[in-house]
């Protein structure tokens, strides 16, 4: 193993896009990477009363942290990225409502001419004891405790043909991808698309719904180890991830139908490329077996993952075990 | 408890529509009610070789057992179903790709100019005393046992204002929801809208991958325990489900993204309805808890599952506990 | 040319289902047809202090007249409708929002929390001499005359497969196609399903535009003189409509991409048929050509519009030449 | 009127993104700017053997001239373009299809397994004094000739928040617009969101379908004449577009209800805007007067076009006059 690398919190770090900027520090394949994440708002939602439409300065939010070039990653290569451990730097997270924004309002993409939902902030507790956070409604009494399952909602390398894109979209690049199952223990495969992969993340999430219907998840600061590795020579498509369990395959497009086509089609190819089944085959096997749920459907662009159990595919091992030696350790 | 009612096996219960049928049989609230369940082939497709486009007739598909008159049932109320136990009929389920329907293929309504996939049938064992089902691939040695994982794709009444639909279709009277959520346990509510509601059912899975993306499940007769009521005077909109743990509502429309608007603004609403919390606030709970699935990806219409804990939910009872009693006989 | 058959304005006349109802008359090929065409409120909207919430009954909206028995319309078979005159049979039209309803809403499949819009009624002056409808706002003094262009919205045969759909529905049956190419002088093209057709139309509109946008035309009762005509042995699937000018493919579908999809590979298929193109080929020339228009983007399924100028087809007549017969008289 | 501006077809004035280049030269308001756009192939497609996936480098089509500074230009002023002439610079057009790219194919967002449609490359004869191209099948005799309506399909400016985008995708900043109204006499309204606004424009067809079905027009290098105007402290959203007769707002959204919602709610508001009606009024006019086309159903963003004839805005004038003065020259 190399030497830990710590990213220190120095407001230099912070970005709004991929691509577009000059890695902030250089890692090395196989060293544990340590840096705290923002909140998507900055941290500038501190009470109820910060209205972020009033405190933040749109569209500037979903500050990533990085970029770190990954020695070695070059274009055609495809990025590991372990989440070894995610802590909650606060000691409460952050939910919002914001005008047009959410999958239960009209948006700016889908336009009504009705009156925008009412502005309203959440505080909830997190307690890193009982690894709870606690809802507590804002217009009666009910409150309630709900499991910490921390995940980071944004992470991300440089796009192709020299794009730059905002944090808030989730792409082929990555970004901003709000599943949760990228959590502590998973594994994230991103394609590289320029020298030094260019990697960054951010917008930590307490927990967060499947959907992230109402456009903001359990927000805070993450005190965050990664480690990374590059398997050469190895494109990756559509951002992919694995677990101690599960294969997932991620796409992310409007309409959400797409975003579905995309993780199925993706995860039909990968199965099919894993266990040698010509595509009608794995089409079949993964059409009995696949778990598909929602990512977010609030973004500019949505997410939905395709998963299958490891235990279906037996015998076969994905980018040659990467994940099973980061896990080690 | 009522007497149960046992439906013969016998060809004239079978329908292609919901609506426009005269009722089979009357049944009882409470009373179990047995039958068998034809596949959604007719039982017509037998070997790999009987493709179904050469066996069956076009679009007389997915026959439903049915529609039973509910005793007491009038539009307003709703019907509760719940499923009590579903065994395979068969020591064999059945699969295949059709041309032009599925999700990982153009169809009748995402028209393209390209050929058509191949038509291919696969046959699964299904191993009661195992509890599982084989996969074979078709075009190589592989072979995988699945766990078996029974449900009913299809379960719904006669729709509103004199509609008669097909039974490939799901919609707010049910129909062919295709949820994996849907098996022995699960109580599913439907609003009435028709004396009698005249439930009708088919469609039984082996085992299903969320999404049915290749357009058919592990499908199998089915003989099907299920035990009905009615909640009079209370109205059901989307179709909504509960099992043990979770309450679920379903949505169903084109496209994707308003199948799952359905489900979660249901589901929402159904928070705030059963906790007191207002709309905002039941959004804001939803947001951070729902777990969102695909149900089909691939019929006339496409289906989502928004599904919450009943634990976040401490102190409230649905439908008027209607499922705990159901589920205890 | 056959005897005039004239349809009385009998309530029995009217219904509110394409399938479902038995024939209210028998009409002959070629035998000019008059009748009348409620508004789509079934001309309970009389001020602009009638709501349609309030004094309507829903969805019991958009009556058609008819059905009517086609002689001679077999399955398999094409009906051509052609469109001889209409002339709006009282001296205002009528528009309104609908909560819920129309495409710069949300509505019951796009879903929101948000209030609804405001329920306002327009009624419109109608001048037959000046071939005019008056628009004026209802919040300010803006009056502007705007053409007459009346048109059908609703036109359609009985349902396949025993299907029985609300008027409200536009499919491969016609229904609330809700186009502004049809008017007087077009010849509608629909595949006959049932023996006789049962043709049924309504929802005559004094003009409309693109997208029906706020959900609701200047709806009036209609003065209507159609003949209709068999094509034996020629069967359609989606519907078409031919003027003078151009032929036209029309896709009803959700989401709008499918919509369109459908009416341009239609178009393409159809070109390739007349032209002996293949279909690459035919694919090209309708991409240079198509005017491609919607019809609504408001109902349970939107409708576009593929057209392609006959002259760009030299030498090819669409269904025997029955639009120049009829139009011809 | 200032001097004109020639800027010469020097390999280096071309470029691949709205966004992330400098300037190659500064241009003055009211000044005629003279260039030559490059055809969407680069120019690397120059027979029928040609096939653009062999002799292009994905992703680098769609070149783009450009950007200029405009002096003067402003973040929150709104950036005039009026097209003053556009004649083909050469003797044929191109058009062809794409592996997975196109309406009536799937393709990277809407993805299947099936097999891509063949790539196939057609020519077109342009005859300037004729004024027509001729399509010529490729797989039988077939021939017509189109009239010439030279267009340009992407013209933009550099993206808000430091965004750098494909010139293959439309959105606020203009893009792949690719609708058949940008043609001489036409003005296209942008918002600018960096000083100078830094406008490029490219992809010039000799003519175009609505939709673009096949994915690509009749591509030629197209001499351009162009005047622009500055309006200043006047914001635009999404990009609008005037003709003589009439006022166009502009959708690039998936899906295309989107695309359609974005253009006909920016009319609404901009009718409202001019006239003094309220929303609901402005609503209503427009859904009885708007034409709504399609403007490319196949690139990553889909594009409707809402459009209004001028005569039913009596005594209004959009933007303070700048279309009547630009045309006047």
């Amino acid at each position: 193993m190399s030497d830990p690398i710590h990213i220190p919190a120095d407001p230099g770090q912070y970005g709004y896009t991929f691509g577009g900027r000059e890695a902030i520090a250089a890692v090395k394949p196989g060293a544990p990477i340590t840096l705290r994440t923002l909140d998507c708002f900055g941290g500038k939602v501190r009470t109820v009363d910060d209205l972020p439409s009033q405190v933040c300065e749109f569209p500037y939010l979903n500050p990533v942290t990085g970029p770190l070039h990954v020695e070695g990653a070059e274009p055609g290569d495809t990025l590991a990225v372990h989440v070894v451990s995610l802590t909650p730097a606060s000691s409460f997270g952050i939910s919002s409502t914001f005008p047009h924004f959410g999958a239960l309002t009209s948006t700016g993409y889908t336009r009504t001419l009705q009156e925008p939902l009412e502005e309203r902030v959440w505080l909830y507790d997190i307690d890193l004891d009982a690894q709870t956070v606690r809802y507590r409604a804002r217009r009666s009494d009910f409150t309630v405790d709900l499991p910490l399952a921390p995940m980071l909602g944004t992470v991300g390398v440089a796009p192709a043909a020299n794009e730059v894109r905002q944090t808030i979209v989730p792409d082929v690049h990555g970004g901003n991808l709000d599943t949760p199952l990228l959590g502590p223990g998973a594994t994230l495969y991103l394609g590289v698309n320029v020298p030094g992969a260019l990697l960054a993340l951010g917008d930590g999430h307490a927990r967060q719904g499947d959907g992230e219907v109402c456009g903001v998840a359990v927000e805070v600061a993450m005190d965050v180890t990664v480690v990374v590795d590059v398997i050469k020579g190895v494109p990756t498509g559509t951002p992919r991830l694995e677990t101690d369990d599960q294969l997932v395959s991620l796409g992310a497009a409007r309409p959400l139908e797409d975003a579905f086509r995309i993780s199925q089609d993706d995860l039909v190819r990968h199965v099919a490329s894993l266990t040698g089944l010509d595509l009608l085959d794995a089409y079949q096997l993964v059409s009995q077996t696949t778990s598909a749920r929602a990512g977010n459907v609030v973004d500019p662009q949505y997410v939905m993952s395709a998963a299958i159990d490891k235990r279906y595919l037996p015998g076969t091992v994905a980018y040659g075990g990467v994940h099973e030696r980061l896990r080690n350790g």
